[in-house]
């Protein structure tokens, strides 16, 4: 069997064919998991040995004031992040963990309701609920979280909720919410709303500004290609910049870290959100993985994300039949992000299988298979051998 | 004018001698900056090469579990780590800034004891400030934080305060505090301890277990060589395990990330305190350049050290007699860390031309000249070298 004319066709006419060539993936790989760590863009490499040789290396300490400007390094990946994501640069803050800046926005928008019901998918991912159950320890247990179904979350948007906390897309089926709808209502009942972007920014455009936002989190190393355990980003909006503290007040968002005062005074901007030194050699990955979408469209990038998804739930579609095997994730565009996942009583076996074959995908507890798509990599013809591997094992 | 012979034969017996070579390190510099930015290991490049082409680029998402263990590495580190600070692997969690280690401890320290008081150094480091103050202002200003000159700590160990937090050498003067002495004082109060070890860890053996401190943290990047922004670490005494809870309670420290659950359950040891996905470039960069410490005796790294500064001071005594230039850093060995420091009216713009010269050293305000001595890589030669220019810049 070779791949189907009508896909070699949608490849041929891919206005993002060339963009393959800037990854560095092996050949022997069908790579379906940029939705857990994204493919390494070749330019990384040369960038870290510059990082290393150069401005480490010899340049040493000077560096974070010369040529290589490290302190400002956050600032200048926030811009690029920030243009990914509907938000003006100042309102984005790059550095730790996806885990640390839902800590620091669900605080902040705590701050600015005296509510002390915080909203949330019950199925949300885990570190969301693990860093809010911990900031409701600290402040000895006065909050509630309150984990409603997904399907159920615009019912619960009632006056006692201070803050929404949601991811955009979800983890295991890829069912993207209406962030814009969700945001209105909740704003129409006074809360706030704190949006996880793990699986949204990169994966689509995404319009904060547009939709309003208040807050948002989101991932370095999954559709953004910044490498394992990448830096995060949080989104403040400006106009809950006066309002909204500081709670990990580190020096690097200080508004003049090297006067060493002994008072904390925010720096302008989401740069207040900037905690300790900045990792200087992930973050450098990251702001080089970002200029992979230096020329993308998200429109466009859009366009062939849910091409290459429709597709493999096109092909898919015939096993569901003949296996125990149900789609997960939701057919209508608006509802989808850039994954494809299934239920199957075996998944966990199955994955081990599709992995040893070549083919990388993911599992996800109890039962989810799960494939992700990433429009920058991925043609229509690695969405066939990949249905087609699927069968096998399957079969 | 050429070195002279004592400090030539000082070198020539210098046990540690051969570990230069383990650095990179342009010829054209003199870097007495080893305190604020350690010089890169070479090791670390290659290490990093791997990590790129190999773990990232090839392995792709299998190097969490695989061959490479991501998920093991902050356990590997901090076990490194542990025998250079006296602690044992298990009470030591790698990751994150110093900054939100600070955070964590403090945290964690004050949930053991009904006392509201900080005390610490007022001219402790800035950042171990500032995130007191953001702590206080989460929790509503319930916490004092009392700040007073580092000689009269002593006097100030009352039993209202809670918890001492304290910098184990002075970022600007170099004194180093007596660990042992401070925490039994604190101890005999019913006061917990969490030392900073930024100027401590990697620059002289630390003794957390016989010391019998209660929590530290530390800094990856300066004596220890990790990067620039290495991850930080902390430091919690197995006996504080069971009372200390996690509040920044992020899935890599769950007992089990992958099980997906919907409450936190910490993992064992210090290990609940890594929080979100680990940043595997910048620490496979500490990991590697910990090994440099691998046959290294600290006490022997220790002489060295005194030696170097030693020799420094004596050095540049005739220059206190003829230039308004006055020793900072304490002459007793015990009060002393790696580093020595000088104040000076015109600092600043003495330590730009000496920049200029290639001897790297740096200037903190309002008026310190701050030199730091890294016995891996330097010699007596380098010292004398220094402070011939220093001679030759200050006239």
């Amino acid at each position: 069997m070779s791949v189907p004319a009508d896909l070699l066709a949608l490849d041929a006419r891919d206005p993002l064919s060339y963009k393959r060539e800037e990854f560095a993936l092996p050949d022997d790989l069908i790579y379906l998991d940029g939705n857990s760590l994204g493919a390494m863009p070749k330019a990384v490499a040369q960038r870290l040995q510059h990082v290393l040789d150069e401005e480490w290396g010899r340049q040493l300490i000077r560096s974070w004031t010369g040529e290589a400007d490290w302190m400002s390094l956050p600032d200048r990946v926030a811009a690029k992040i920030a243009r990914l994501v509907g938000a003006k640069p100042s309102e984005v803050a790059v550095g730790d963990s996806t885990s640390i800046n839902t800590f620091k926005a669900l605080a902040a928008a705590l701050h600015q309701t005296p509510r002390k019901v915080v909203l949330t998918d019950a199925d949300n991912f885990p570190t969301d609920l693990y860093m809010a159950q911990g900031l409701n320890a600290l402040l000895g247990g006065q909050l509630e979280l309150r984990r409603v179904p997904s399907d159920q979350i615009a019912a619960h948007l009632t006056p006692d909720v201070g803050v929404l906390l949601l991811t955009e897309v979800d983890y295991r089926t890829g069912r993207k919410l209406d962030m814009r709808g969700l945001t209105a209502a909740a704003h129409a009942q006074g809360i706030l709303t704190v949006w996880d972007l793990a699986h949204s920014a990169g994966a689509f455009a995404v319009d904060l500004n547009g939709c309003e936002a208040d807050f948002a989190i989101g991932c370095g190393y999954k559709y953004l290609n910044g490498g394992p355990g990448a830096p995060a980003f949080l989104y403040v909006a400006e106009r809950c910049h006066a309002a909204a503290p500081v709670f990990l007040s580190g020096w690097m968002g200080h508004a003049d870290p090297f006067e060493m005062g002994r008072e904390y005074a925010p720096a302008a901007g989401a740069r207040r959100y900037v905690v300790g030194t900045p990792t200087v050699l992930s973050l450098s990955a990251l702001d080089t993985a970002l200029d992979v979408f230096a020329d993308v469209d998200m429109e466009v990038l859009r366009q062939k994300s849910l091409s290459l998804t429709d597709t493999f739930i096109r092909l898919m579609q015939p096993l569901t039949q003949k296996h125990p095997l149900t789609l997960a994730t939701p057919e209508a565009h608006a509802e989808r992000g850039s994954q494809v996942s299934y239920h199957h009583p075996d998944a966990k076996n199955i994955m081990n299988k599709l992995i040893a074959r070549g083919i990388v995908g993911d599992f996800r507890t109890p039962d989810i298979l799960r494939f992700g798509f990433t429009p920058l990599y991925h043609s229509h013809a690695d969405v066939w051998r990949a249905a087609e591997g699927i069968a096998e094992v399957l079969a």
